[in-house]
């Protein structure tokens, strides 16, 4: 396999769903200005949850090559006031509103150099006060593919909005934290990170589980395949996040929980 | 980025949704025979809705390359006597079913060149009744993307089935439409220009909505963001055509609209 | 067009839906070791349903070019002691989870070498337990677009895990199978194959279906154009099994049938 049929990578991270030509318009002017290779991360972030964004795209864009692309338009605000940023971090290129989507993902690849999007130097003719995807995102994301250099694409930010998705309070007997993201299997995906939680419980204990009015005794195992099938289990997701599983069925229905939801960890009092 | 890597490009749009392996078996077929860039535009078009393939394949066939080659699969008659046919239209290439799906995008990219596609030359040995996007379309796209001449495809049509989406009319005090297409936000787009409306409208109006069998005021505005959380609002798509929509929510619900819902806009009485 | 542009085609079956980031992270481990283009086949398989997936596969993977590598993520045994394995059969090759999902297209690509997946040599330096297409597969998949000889991915394997979708019983008065698969048009795909169906009926025969409580005489039509709009046909679909479909609608709807389900198809008795 040779190297030289290696084209620059641009993924796509949206709220979009499957419907409209939406998506297809921002490859369209993609590819219209640079040959790349265009990969969906998904498009089935629920409307408008930066927060949900900002995870999936914090678990994913490591596993990336050098110097992709990383586009999303999780965009509540678009025609508002709110600014479009790029951001360079590490080896990889972040592009998308200045709400806190790209921070936690930009922040584990590196150092942030953020900078506010030229439009005039880099956006279609005429941008449209409703789809940024398409008339600024995308062609910001084809100026960097194209090879230009990161510093022309506008002018250093010292301010943009912040997101902390990493999010986990000690409480007596345990940990809280939320419910950030419910994948397309009904995984309950919380904020508390792996090693936050691994130094308060270990594989094999017994949880008590709080999750709205219910208390649920709940194993930490290593696998899905630990416990029966149809059984709730606590594990660590791929993502490296605490997830809340039911093996070979949906956490979502056997909880009857809700994103955004807190949730409680305990230790069982005997 | 050099221009040695570009390759041609093919766009899908069907209403296949996310089951089966249909479009991959399509991929398959064209990746077979060349090296393309194969690009889904979408394929969540709600079963057999020529026009709301239509509406989408106008509003995004402009932003690919040029000698992007538009494959659409919506196709009721497929095993009936409906021809297979492609389009040369301004610097585009149109291939799918003769029921008007293509019409639209193809008379915005320039004049026609329709031809019959003659499956003995392009198709696959073995053509199914039951798909053609596989047996004869991919292989015609893939046909083109090899760079066979356009007139070597078959026999020049001079009559093929018409299809207008453009729907405004006239009526005392207003303009009158219909809902050709529901997006995945819940956004309802109309047939309506924005050239036609806004002769008759202008931001910041206050318009008498009527739909089914309720009249709500709702203002036209630039940007979703011009009104608050969970308003309606009237608005230029970002297809050009008038859309109903609300704020960070969905129109489909708050109206309880239908898809081919007659709507009127009216300027209030006072 | 130059064959030069081509490059490795890798394609991707999933049960994952479209949520999560997890087919992003797979698509991102594979480009950051090898310029291949990544198809999707489909990712709406029926959550674990690997006779549903293993029937996609078989009908999909022969329209791929030569070489191909197809990476088949549907694994209720994930953290369990199945094996990775890899297959090169005919001239295509098929990386996933040793439970059957792989054998039918496997089989009718040719004859079959199988060998384990060995993760020291491929897989991602820290493997974990619960989500393999990333971790193992993907990297697999990766080895060997690079050009890696087959025979290196692992030690040869004599047993593993069977599957048969091809299935059907003769009854009085006619045959017997299962649903397999419900594709997203609601069309209903048996595991019956064209050849065997066609040795006892002939196309315009009336055939008496039963399906759960139901009996309905259903016509074995050539095409969904030969029957009017809204009624039940059977057919042959492009996949070469049996197919029950609803013209212009949904059979699942229609015969309020389950995946899973047995059905009869006999010549009516006068």
């Amino acid at each position: 396999m040779s190297e030289e049929l290696r084209r620059p990578v641009v993924t796509l991270l949206t709220d979009f769903g499957s419907g409209g030509g939406y998506i297809g318009a921002m490859k369209g002017v993609i590819l219209r200005r640079v040959a790349a290779d265009i990969v969906d991360i998904t498009h089935a972030i629920p409307p408008q949850s930066i927060e949900a964004g900002a995870l999936v795209l914090r678990s994913v864009a490591g596993f990336f090559p050098e110097n992709t692309i990383h586009v999303v338009v999780i965009d509540p605000g678009v025609g508002s006031s709110r600014k479009a940023i790029a951001i360079h971090a590490g080896n990889h290129y972040f592009i998308g509103p200045d709400n806190g989507v790209l921070i936690p993902a930009a922040r584990k690849a590196g150092k942030l150099d953020v900078r506010e999007i030229d439009v005039r130097k880099i956006g279609l003719p005429e941008v449209s006060n409703t789809f940024h995807g398409r008339d600024v995102f995308a062609p910001a994301a084809a100026f960097l593919a194209a090879g230009s250099s990161f510093q022309k694409i506008g002018r250093s930010l010292s301010r943009y909005v912040p997101l902390e998705i990493e999010e986990c309070r000690k409480v007596s007997g345990g940990l809280a934290g939320r419910i950030v993201y419910v994948d397309s299997f009904g995984n309950l995906l919380t904020g508390i990170p792996a090693d936050t939680f691994k130094q308060v419980f270990s594989y094999g204990d017994r949880i008590s589980l709080h999750l709205g009015d219910r208390r649920t005794m709940v194993q930490f195992k290593p696998t899905y395949a630990s416990v029966d099938v149809g059984s709730p289990l606590i594990l660590i997701g791929s993502h490296s996040f605490v997830e809340i599983a039911v093996r070979n069925g949906s956490a979502l229905n056997f909880f009857e929980a809700n994103p955004g939801q807190e949730v409680l960890f305990k230790k069982p009092v005997f």
